[in-house]
């Protein structure tokens, strides 16, 4: 049984949209999971009843405090010791429950993971793993915010927590590894990544297939791209924007009924990066899932996805055992 | 008289696109401009046949080498004397052409650019400033390519260079100057990001908006956007592949004589990045313009537009009184 804390103060369209995947999620996916829905309670019954759903294997835990998306991260993480954020990891501290996924303040998820679920040995902040689709398959993208001028050690440390994401989770076996980069040649990019090139290319537990361009990314050049923060924030985040854009013009020149056919909505899917669902926050010792604020039912059901993947392949325990050994070397 | 020297080598699809761009170019574009073809004089000769150009505002100068497109830049130039790279540029050092335009070897054209047109005072290397066309207004973004690991006095300097050419040559009254990070909040960011904040703030000769988001490019929140080369390089490509993506699931899923009606070819050129044509290079003496190894005559075409237009407005000139004020302060 997976026990999944859900935050069900968190996001744009609280509480009604995190429950709405939640109870979504009930239907769908996995039948030995039991999720906690966190939040204010009456709030969250008002909302069970109107999706007329089943308590089955769905239970409340109250936390009257909410973090607000435009609060300062450790602030609000330290002054409301009763926010949905933080009542909901501490049932993880607390072995009460497996994971938890949140489409609130992404920062104060980063801050209280980190503060109650701790970090693996090496790790100084969690990595936010982000999944592109591209046609062919998924690719990995770490770090996606959470660390800006990282040096090579980092980069190489997500290369190998992204490599077990993708082994464990996303079952991608041997997975190639790509540095993101302005050139394919080894001399290119910032000093950090010159370097980040060298220590790949001599490491023997990784399949490094060398520098991905930022055009290499939607080609599935690789199955993990290692990248600083800065960049991989950028990039998501234009991704995200782009693939709005492209159906407004298309909506704009061809007819917005164009956008409803069926075969449209096929191609709004394999552009809507937010159904691929909620991105993990590798490197906590356990499992914790950050979500976009705007995230719609679907996309909490997704990440919901992503927390059980993560539980029932153990993901927590292998990075740890991944990073244990390149402590010893 | 504007005079503009094309390299008719550079290219994937040399001689033929360049000089293909050049002949649409002189029919279309302003009517006081005459071009040099510079390259393989027999092999220039053969492609005009074949266009059936007339030669009245066309003339050719003979540069019998050619860089490769992955030749080392800086030994290419050294060593390639009589290539069409040097020879071009030669003609505007010796004041014999207003501007040089190329789709060859982007390293190459920079080093040969800085080598023999100079740098204005304060200028390291010169910054590779991209247009993004965005629904409502062009973007444009610098660097794109040419500057890693840039310190805040770099950024604040591609916001000045940048304002000027948005203002002399892309006709931009006033234009409002973003910063590209991660966040909207004035701490976010790497060090170089936050100390460039703190001194676009204070700068009382840019209009600074602030910062600027991955997803805030596309819907034009500014009209100049500052940042590292690196990320630009990225963002750059990656959008690029990402509008070939987009119309590739396009044609998939709905069938590929949708990509050919009139509405689609709309949404097409939309999406093209190319089309906006060549890259100016800002910081140099004069007016050197890059463009995509693989652009097509129409590609070739708009860059010879930013060009005339560059030499019509004076932007060099404007370039150095700006820098030259800054060097003052």
């Amino acid at each position: 049984m997976v026990r999944i804390a859900v935050d069900a103060m968190g996001g744009d369209f609280a509480p009604e949209t995190p429950v709405a995947g939640a109870v979504e999620a009930m239907q769908d996916l996995s039948p030995t999971c039991e999720l906690i829905l966190v939040g204010q309670e009456d709030k969250i019954r008002t909302v069970l009843d109107k999706n007329g759903a089943s308590l089955d294997r769905i239970s409340i835990v109250d936390a009257p405090e909410t973090v607000e998306m435009n609060e300062k991260p450790l602030a609000a993480v330290r002054g409301k010791r009763k926010s949905s954020i933080r009542v909901g990891l501490e049932l993880q501290q607390a072995g009460e429950a497996d994971a938890f996924v949140s489409a609130g303040n992404t920062g104060a998820t980063m801050a209280a993971s980190t503060l109650l679920l701790g970090l693996h040995p090496g790790i100084r902040r969690p990595a936010i793993a982000t999944v592109f689709p591209t046609i062919s398959k998924p690719v990995l993208l770490l770090d996606a915010g959470a660390n800006i001028d990282c040096g090579p050690r980092e980069l190489v440390g997500f290369a190998h927590i992204g490599s077990v994401y993708a082994r464990e989770v996303l079952k991608c076996e041997n997975p190639a590894v790509g540095l993101l980069n302005i050139g394919a040649e080894e001399e290119k990019g910032s000093q950090a990544v010159r370097d980040a090139y060298e220590l790949l290319t001599e490491d023997p537990r990784l399949r490094f297939v060398g520098n991905i361009e930022g055009g290499g990314i939607l080609k599935g050049e690789c199955d993990v791209l290692v990248c600083d923060g800065f960049v991989g924030n950028v990039v998501l985040k234009f991704a995200e924007s782009a693939a709005r854009l492209f159906l407004e013009v298309l909506g704009k020149e061809m007819g917005s009924e164009v956008l409803n056919n069926e075969a449209m909505s096929r191609v709004r899917s394999a552009l809507d990066y937010s159904a691929t669902g909620g991105a993990p926050l590798l490197g906590v010792k356990g499992v914790s899932v950050i979500c976009h604020g705007r995230s719609s039912a679907l996309a909490i059901k997704n990440a919901l996805r992503v927390a059980i993947e993560s539980v029932e392949n153990r993901m927590s325990d292998h990075v740890g055992t991944e990073l244990a050994y390149g402590a010893n070397q």
